[in-house]
């Protein structure tokens, strides 16, 4: 065991989590002071927006007022997702100080999602990275269903650490494991971990994992005593998997905040006012709060 | 790391998950089909009922005749809660196959609670123990707020070490050590368990987390690791400690089972049939569903 000292948490709570947002549009300015309280409680690492089509993502069509309209902190990373060149153009003409590109483990999931194959949908992703690299953009890559598909199950570890390797070579510095279902448990996740860390330093990795099944936290316990040390969450839980049954996705960053103050492993963010702005936003959509720690503790009245 | 192969689930639902249950008297019919759904899904351990003034507890005022109503199942223990000399007489007429007494590990909230000091509280459980044994009948001890108090929070690991020694002296066979506020976290809860197994054996030990922050998982996950064998949870989440901010608190069986299953290590109990125990309950009680699991699976239509 050598769990790390410090954790870069990722929150994806602007992106991922309003992504799949049901009801009406929720207002740029909105999107704006989220992702505004979120830096100032000190997360270091906000993706802000997605580069997609409104066609098929209306809640992130206004990626290029959101990213505007951002008051940027120094040291904070503002990042976007970039499925394709129109949206590498959107997202360097926004000034996104890095870019995400994505593909599966699964090949079902690939085709039911993107209608291709994985091999095809990494072609794709060559010249929007290298587009980023003549921007002196950093690219991230996410590869979904590490821990299991929807369609066909349980998934190699050896076709996770494949599709990481390539997305890696492909010029990505950092790869985010992402149990999009929530299926994991901490020994899957262990076995998934060591066969991608046997081709990638473990330092390029991040668990993104989904809470569906209420394991998100131990397999985030399981994966910190490998040694990962970047953390993807979203503040109140905001969003999830349209693919997976049941009402949560992705875990919250409250409750990863505590786990890893119970271990001693430093964030740099003040839990209390992620907290106290998941309560805001949630309040905002009219939504449940997906965070037990932030039912806990309350709202701070100051 | 060595996880156990099997883990023993005791199943609190009906006792610490319906106690507090608010609202009109649970009608003993639907306490006693809950444990023997418990039981027909192969729960081998179920606290069915507590013997204790109805002034006090009125959800229970009907342990005899739970205990009379239940269908008994040849190897499954059904305990019940004993808190004086009144409670183990009517737990001995009631043929109760077990029985449990409680302390705490803090003064603050013995004090609180049960209007005494931890020793004194101890003492009265002397003759308790004393009958139990004299009717041939085994005496379970809980040892509440071992991983912080909500009066004066932090609780030295050997202050929950001294208790639960104690309690074993005294005659009890197994401790089971209860996160009554759920603001654990694994490395506490390690911490907590390795001074206990300094003074009880591993075997003679049990997790009870609850969920209050998010982490009982987590934790679990963290005191598996250690070689605890048997864990303490409620079906669908029912209960919680009226001392806890925040909706949630004990741990979901469903959730536990769900890890276990991932850890491949055998409970002999079968998950879909406790995930539909917990909807039936949830819909009985008209209350909200508190496993993740449960959510995510739903129930078996048949």
């Amino acid at each position: 065991m050598s769990f790390p000292k410090q954790v870069r948490i990722v929150e994806v709570g602007p992106r991922d989590g309003l992504q799949n947002e049901p009801g009406p549009i929720i207002p740029t300015e909105t999107k704006v002071e989220l992702i505004n309280r979120l830096a100032a409680a000190g997360v270091r690492h906000i993706e802000a927006a997605s580069f997609v089509s409104p066609k098929w993502v209306p809640q992130m069509g206004d990626a290029a007022a959101v990213m505007a309209g951002i008051n940027r902190q120094p040291g904070v990373t503002y990042s976007a997702l970039t499925p394709n060149l129109k949206g590498i153009e959107g997202a360097i003409a926004a000034k996104a100080s890095e870019v995400a590109v994505f593909s599966a483990a699964s090949e079902a999931f690939t085709q039911k999602n993107i209608n291709c194959t994985i091999a095809e949908s990494l072609e794709r992703f060559v010249p929007v990275i290298e587009q980023a690299q003549q921007a002196g953009i950093r690219v991230r890559g996410y590869v979904s269903t590490v821990l299991g598909c929807p369609y066909t199950g349980d998934i190699a570890p050896e076709q996770v650490a494949a599709v990481s390797r390539e997305l890696l070579d492909m010029g990505c510095y950092e790869i985010s494991l992402g149990d999009t279902i929530g299926k994991g448990t901490p020994l899957k996740a262990k076995k998934m971990l060591e066969a991608v860390a046997r081709q990638i330093p473990m330092e390029k990795l991040a668990a993104h994992f989904h809470d569906t099944y209420g394991q998100a936290l131990a397999n985030l316990y399981a994966v910190l005593e490998e040694g990962v040390a970047v953390i993807d969450s979203s503040t109140a839980g905001l969003g999830g998997c349209p693919y997976a049954r049941g009402a949560s996705g992705n875990v919250a960053t409250e409750d990863v905040l505590y786990l890893l103050e119970g271990l001693e492993i430093e964030t740099g963010i003040n839990l209390q006012s992620v907290v106290d702005t998941g309560h805001w936003i949630t309040r905002e959509l009219g939504r449940h709060n997906g965070s037990k720690v932030a039912q806990a503790l309350g709202e701070c009245s100051q």
